[in-house]
């Protein structure tokens, strides 16, 4: 394929509430996408997403959709667990995938993936939204330009404002809470900071005692010491009660750059003896934008054939960063990132 | 025309700047539109906006697109001169319009314009994106709720962060500094609390003396005094340099209620002795949005025959606000809203 | 007097609230005065606040203490009727003084105590607490260094949280809103911007219709034209139910200025979906140390024979700036400051 | 000693930087204090600050003052070293006393001046002024009135705004940096969320490599989780080029409470595409009220005899933090508290 004109004809999987939003940014809302096909287990979800967008065709089957020549690229926001099979089909069949995060729950899984993508040569972007947030983008270019001297300490804070279901929050199926949530953290760290040494962190279940039954928790703080001999720090909750809360800050020698905002609509409310404004429901409210600006720029690296600027590494680091940090809480010991390794990675 | 499922299938009128975006909302961002044809005298403009956005057909005479039985409704985004024209022509033919504020430039031109339109019984919805973006609109629900008590004073700051081109300032065309500018603020005002009274206003060519040689104006502050007694103030600049600046006030009994924010993304930068963040460019990052729920909102209600929101009469005390004050700029005295009258309005 | 070290020997005039404040901030708090003196009809009161702060003499009658030869500058602090008589005093003593805003309440009055301080040649210091706040001394500061280039629109708010008494409010004893709660922004109006041309101005009694009894108005909005072509917009509510709120802002060819906060603590409570934290509750909390800072001032020039940075002259223009003001609301014209004369001033 | 009316005769022992500050809190803001004497090892300093605040009498050996009858009662604010000797003097004559922060750097010292103190049963109070600040007892207050609902993580972040001298930071003198700083917001945790059970830490010399020359690190985090299950993560830094910045937060069950701020005065500037405004140049911008508050409640204190609200145990337990965080910090591995032990405490 040589660069060209013209839109990319995009199959989409996993239907999904996260499924939906991309389906209509992939039919309106990215001029260099068109959506052709929809693929979700659920059938008559397919068909009635395909009617919503106008696609002309949808599938139960996603590896028949893979199959089908009209389809160019894939986006695969499929459950978790789906991952390796679909993003080893699309390897296979030489067709461009997009990926959303995790990339699955197991280094082993991940490594299986990195084989298919990196021996077939096609390409592959894994989805981590948040370094398509204006706000990160813009902290990444001015970081990059010096404007706060060396980095020297990365802090992030990530909180849900309710509590999952317990089938979801099960660590079986998410991973638990520091992979579950603390991924974007993770790939956050490496992007701003570079690789991981060593992680050392502290859990416990202490908002939502029903939690322990599945065997997760709902706070953590996760500290890092980077490669480099930098510092830093993560804490996570399920129980940001107040709102959706996402923030990250930067020291630098020469300065520091904080990333987050806690208000969603332009209102401020004076009242005796208080002044008061709205949060940020939840993750669709703060990060839409960046969801599609992340679906525009595949389509755009596909079309011009750049390289993928988030790849199967990124995935597997931030996983593997994330199972340290699971390891380290879980045994109160440091773990080496060096240490936690899988079949061939 | 009875409630029906389906798209709305629309030709816009206008293709500049925000013609553009116009098209792109009608075409793909909308779910309840479809954009069939585009107009623009510059009829390469049109064949080229058809092109980039898959619109079937395209036209250097917006009055034969009206005429198209393909299209449905009409937007109409055209420079305020041909108003008048073209909403005479879709009331003519009985199709649904939408039109740019400001209505017109004259009261005598609104006036044939709410003829046509109340004559014919046809749907016509006034543009006034403000009340639209979501922080106007939580700010006028809680006032309804009575979060703040009575209204008592309304308080209203519009800013450019430059200056327009000497041709776009003219008063011949844009109507002048307060028409231009402050019909937002005024229709604002009427919005929040009801009709107005009494207008004083000052105003000086004090930031760009060149706009003198076509007269008009670069600061202003606007007096009012609504019906009810209850107070205004308005003040509006061409010389934001720092940003595109719209913030609002409203003061209650029982509290008072701002809109407005002065912040594009979500970084702040912290270096020596100074923490700063960024600001909104100019209308179209602060009221995207807005514009996108405003043609939404038309679409809707052309579907569903609910009456419009914002009317030819809105339009139309919106600029006798605008000639209030410009008067009563002009000539240093308090001008009663009652004496500013044309034929029939 | 030639320039001296050791401390100023101050009698103070007044012992209200402020004046117990200034009893304080005299006897302790600036260590270039000492409290040498208290005098108030009241004379129960002026032995009780001489108990507290350790003050050697009391008195019941200000002129007696004036004519104490222990003492050797006044700060003037009783009800502004007394002013003229008090200030003429000192003035005939040869002792230093420091008198409290408005200086009165008719420009006649003031006329007399500027031609007493004139002839005398007696140090005389009027009081305008604003100007010494650090925020108000930052601002000023940054724009005599050109921060926001040439100034082009001066606006301020001053925003009361409560009605005040009916006997505090007649404008027999207050001069009415305009001047009462104006007179600070009109001096600082003129501190950054030089002198007014004209004053147009709108009010009205709709928080506190009791208001009506007295004669007075709750809320209202004065236009200025300054003698250099600029603008400025001053609003004033005694219905700031909130918190105390005074902010303003100098619009510049380059950028602008804000002044002002709204919060007392340092707290931020985030609850579900609402973030919030509290307001200053009064003028003592917000602008004690500019309090503080001014009486410092006065005793430094007194001993350093410095010229008073605030003269009868600008407590004379303020208040002509209230009263053209207050005409133009209840006239309902504009106002030149011009027009505005008493005898000799 | 009964309760009693009148002012507290205090002397102060240290008149460096902070002595200096707390001469004039006695001496004139504090109106249950007097300042009857000052002492400090190089004579011509007491004979200065006495000089200046109108000190009856002044002191060159510390141990004399504190046998002058007419000293009632001591603030000890030299060196950290001098503390152990100076306290266990002042126990011994049956002299209340207040003590800066930290109490000493080792747990034996501490264990000697609790027994001292403890045997004698005089009055003993602990200085951590974060305690008095406002904002911090406005947050206590609303925790304990449940206004968060039960605290569920403590975070607190404290930074300099530039490198102390090495002199200074020589954690021989110092302590190291997570006490010399630590200790602060180790307090403030056991304050907000009780006792502590393990810390770990991890810590760099990053911004300054010239501290290695000494023996101190220049950024740190350390985690807690407390015996009630709940966690903790404090950050220090010595690089917050940016200013002083001190912000904690509590994050609980209903809601999340912050104290801190970033502003110095209250101008805001906004130039082209820049918001901006000052910060707080150091800790006593910061905590300069906090420091008088406190001086101002221990007077109280003695005069109307209640108990200490800090106490010597609670200068130990946060030194016992501070120690393990460093032994944390050093090994690499977790510390329980409880294993942090000295000669009988």
């Amino acid at each position: 394929m040589t660069p060209r004109k013209g839109r990319l004809a995009v199959g989409l999987i996993g239907l999904g509430r996260l499924g939906r939003v991309y389906a209509r940014d992939l039919a309106g809302r990215i001029p260099e996408t068109r959506l052709v096909a929809v693929a979700d287990p659920l059938g008559t979800v397919a068909e009635e997403v395909a009617a919503e967008f106008d696609v002309p065709k949808h599938y139960s089957d996603p590896l028949a959709m893979i199959d089908d020549s009209a389809v160019e690229a894939l986006v695969i926001v499929s459950p978790t667990h789906t991952h390796r099979e679909l993003v080893i089909a699309a390897a296979g069949r030489g067709k461009p995938a997009f990926c959303e995060k995790p990339p699955a729950l197991s280094l082993e899984e991940v490594a299986a993936m990195k084989q298919a993508v990196s021996s077939s040569g096609v390409f592959f972007q894994m989805g981590f939204m948040r370094r398509f947030d204006p706000g990160y983008a813009a902290a990444k270019r001015e970081i990059d330009a010096g404007r706060i001297g060396t980095p020297l300490v990365f802090k992030s804070t990530s909180r849900d404002p309710f509590r999952p279901s317990l089938e979801y929050a099960n660590p079986n199926s998410s991973g638990g809470m520091l992979i579950d949530m603390g991924i974007h953290d993770f790939d956050l760290a490496r992007w701003f900071m570079g690789d991981v040494k060593a992680i050392s962190a502290i859990g416990a279940t202490i908002a939502y005692p029903e939690l322990e039954s599945v065997g997760d928790i709902d706070n953590a703080v996760a500290s890092l010491v980077f490669a480099s001999g930098k510092l830093g720090v993560i804490d996570l909750t399920r129980s940001g009660i107040y709102g959706y809360d996402i923030s990250t800050e930067i020291l630098g020698l020469e300065g520091t750059i904080r990333i987050g905002y806690l208000r969603e609509t332009a209102i401020t409310v004076l009242k005796k003896n208080n002044v008061s404004h709205d949060t940020v429901p939840y993750f669709m409210e703060r990060f839409r934008e960046a969801y599609t600006l992340q679906l525009q720029n595949f389509a755009q690296n596909v079309l011009q054939e750049r390289a993928a600027p988030i790849t199967i590494d990124d995935g597997l680091e931030a996983l593997r960063l994330g199972v340290a940090a699971t390891r380290a809480q879980q045994t109160g010991k440091t773990v080496t990132v060096a240490e936690v390794t899988g079949a061939g990675v």
